[in-house]
């Protein structure tokens, strides 16, 4: 008899066939025991009949409990009411392994109980379903550069001098000396597309930053494109087409996923392009305009030339359907390597593109100095030492070019795709100041 | 002007195109120059004349050094003589940044000096044809499992314990305690496997090997299918489909590649279906009587019971055109999560693929252990402790299956497909004992 995926079923309808899995939950009575398989590509239900499959496989099969392995042999129905629109009618029934007082229940758990069983909370159907909305956006990120002729430039973990000071950064024994874990592939990435023109990475990257809220975790999936010869509108463009893509493929395939995870997909729907780009003085204003407004509110006041808190990315979008790209950042709190806009030199051409629905800052951005001088300046304005950037600094010396690249967070974006209130959630194994485990 | 890359010049015979790149090399005399431009697309000869720009331009570019960066406008001609069957007659020419004294010259260089200048070093014909192919390999992994329904499980950096000793890990400081870098993803992998059924995991591992060897990387990228219901056969049969298929995808799509690499293509076309099954006790039959034919030969005697070492392993496969799986080896040097088989309990359920052509050890995989009292057993008599492996343990308890997987060392795959002599070629930047920078 032919094993086959549940996710597989429409092309066996009417036939034999035997699926592999787990018990999710059954239910029924002493006659007809109605089983919920799942195998990890979907779940289907078993049809368990005593006058079937005699006595004995029948009250096997009626003692079964949750998260037991097994096996079912039977034909295959379609049937529109069924959940997924198959059912199995079982012939055989076996049990593969036991489970007993499996601990995750459908009750309420908590927040710390769901995480030391995270290796069975996995199992879960909105779990299973958040991993799977995950896995659609990295490959649609991939497909998306890949299918532009970007080539995949793996960037090192470890590196030998920290780029924008120690302080969030792990250091790592490394024979007789330390390395740092990389925050970033960038620097990296722009020799990349020094020799390939068009180039990404995607990787870890890690942030000993001593956080507590849902928005940190100390290792992370980062996603930088880097071109040569691009420009910010370039850059913009490059970031709106790319979430579009991701989006859109979102929509198409892992729409059962989103209905599982409850996510309200007119939201999704909603977004649409151009993403409006404001410039950070436009933006200072509204949000100057905003606490005028509401004196009282915490988080909201803001001072011209600050950077953005958390409430401020949700006064900006509140009113959009698109995620917003800011533009024209005070240079003051922004990295050294950013470009400077020659007709406001105290900006940088860079953007942060903030997402609808509170998802906060998804994809940060700029143009690169590409000037030697310039940027042996920006290196000793930011007390940096100069020495670890000879090489970085190469890039300006040999054939300097425009470019431009961005960085995007890819838990964030899961988290906003997938409507998760935690970052927890959009890592198969999360890694938090208070939690390596398991 | 519309701008194209170079790789995209057979769209646009006959048109005027602008392309932007660095200059690879020129030659020529005092009316024509030849200027090879590359803009990481790809190489396209450039032909400028100084009748039709005028001595100004001309004098400028000829003037022009080995990669300073560049554009060139003017009309993109068929020319089958011409290296990617095209060419462009310029009639502008831009200098965008100069590049004096540039460090790689065409003469050789030794290891060191290009490591140390791997920034640069990246741009050379060679360094950047290894990293296409290397790209096109990834793609193809990631297709070939997309593609059969597995799930991308992208599992932790920091894990909280030693798997299989402390010896080659990186420790890291963790806030207030340490933590160790992943040596690789199964463990987690196989909870994923619980979860979704079909899963891989693909990212950088890390290993603090005392060793200045071609063969190690303290920091490589392993790619590590697992999948429920899995036993030996169907782990070998999944492991030849892939490497069938990153082969056929990379044969097919980057032939420029390996030619600009001097590849021997011929040797990768000969790799067929089925790869060889050896069991242990056959090798090592083989190698016992190879050794007592060549008793003076370094590395080549061998006893029953050992593991292979680099010699074993080219006797092994110096008549296969293909890949080999030896299955069946002594558990006595083997994981403690392997299973046993039962009809010669102290050997192993798993198998190493080894490549032809000196290519070693690119897979390793097995069967994993999935009954609850035997690997409480395992566990104890590799003298580790219990308590890290509770969670896993769990996997047992809840409703174990059959399951089994395998783990692909990619830049071993790099190194025999792209027919490398080094590893630290197959790798953007490469880490190793003594090497962190740049």
């Amino acid at each position: 008899m032919m094993r086959v995926y549940v996710e597989d079923l429409s092309r066996h309808v009417g036939e034999d066939v035997e699926i592999a899995g787990w018990l999710y939950i059954q239910r029924g009575n002493n006659k007809l025991r109605f089983l919920q398989v799942r195998d990890g590509s979907g779940i289907v239900q078993c049809i368990v009949a005593k006058n079937d499959l005699g006595e004995e496989v029948f009250e096997l099969a009626k003692a079964m409990t949750q998260e037991c392995s097994l096996k079912v042999r039977g034909t295959v129905n379609a049937d529109e009411r069924a959940p997924g629109g198959h059912e199995i009618v079982a012939k055989e029934v076996e049990l593969v392994g036991e489970s007993n007082d499996y601990p995750i229940s459908p009750k309420e758990h908590g927040d710390a109980f769901l995480l030391d069983n995270r290796h069975l909370w996995l199992r879960s159907k909105k779990q299973h379903a958040v991993l799977r909305v995950r896995h659609e956006i990295i490959w649609a990120i991939r497909d998306f550069f890949n299918n532009r002729g970007f080539l995949l430039f793996d960037t090192p973990m470890f590196t030998p001098n920290a780029v924008e000071g120690t302080t969030d950064l792990f250091e790592v024994s490394y024979f007789d000396t330390s390395a740092f874990l990389s925050q970033s592939g960038q620097l990296y990435g722009e020799a990349g597309a020094m020799a390939h023109g068009r180039i990404y990475t995607f990787g870890p990257t890690f942030r000993a930053e001593k956080s507590k809220t849902r928005r940190h975790l100390t290792e992370f999936w980062m996603m930088e494109p880097e071109v040569a010869y691009l420009d910010l509108d370039g850059d913009m463009q490059l970031a709106e087409d790319m979430t579009m893509y991701i989006l859109e493929r979102v929509l198409e395939k892992r729409r059962p996923e989103l209905e599982a995870l409850e996510r309200d997909i007119s939201k999704l729907e909603a977004v649409k392009r151009p993403f409006p780009r404001i410039h950070y003085d436009k933006a200072a204003e509204t949000l100057i305009k905003y606490a005028s407004e509401h004196p009282d509110e915490e988080g909201a006041p803001f001072t011209h030339g600050e950077d953005f808190g958390a409430r401020h990315e949700s006064i900006l979008t509140e009113n959009s359907d698109s995620p917003i790209m800011v533009t024209h950042f005070p240079a003051e709190f922004k990295a050294f390597y950013m470009k400077r806009d020659e007709n406001q030199p105290d900006r940088v051409l860079g953007f942060d593109m903030i997402g609808p629905e509170d998802a906060g800052e998804l994809i940060g951005g700029s143009v690169r100095e590409d000037d030697y001088d310039k940027l042996v300046s920006r290196i000793k304005e930011h007390d940096l030492p100069m020495e670890p950037f000879e090489w970085y600094l190469d890039l300006r010396r040999y054939g300097s070019v425009p470019h431009a690249g961005f960085g995007l967070g890819l838990e964030r974006t899961v988290k906003w795709i997938a409507g998760r209130d935690h970052l927890r959630e959009c890592i198969p194994f999360p890694r938090m100041m208070y939690r390596m485990k398991p």
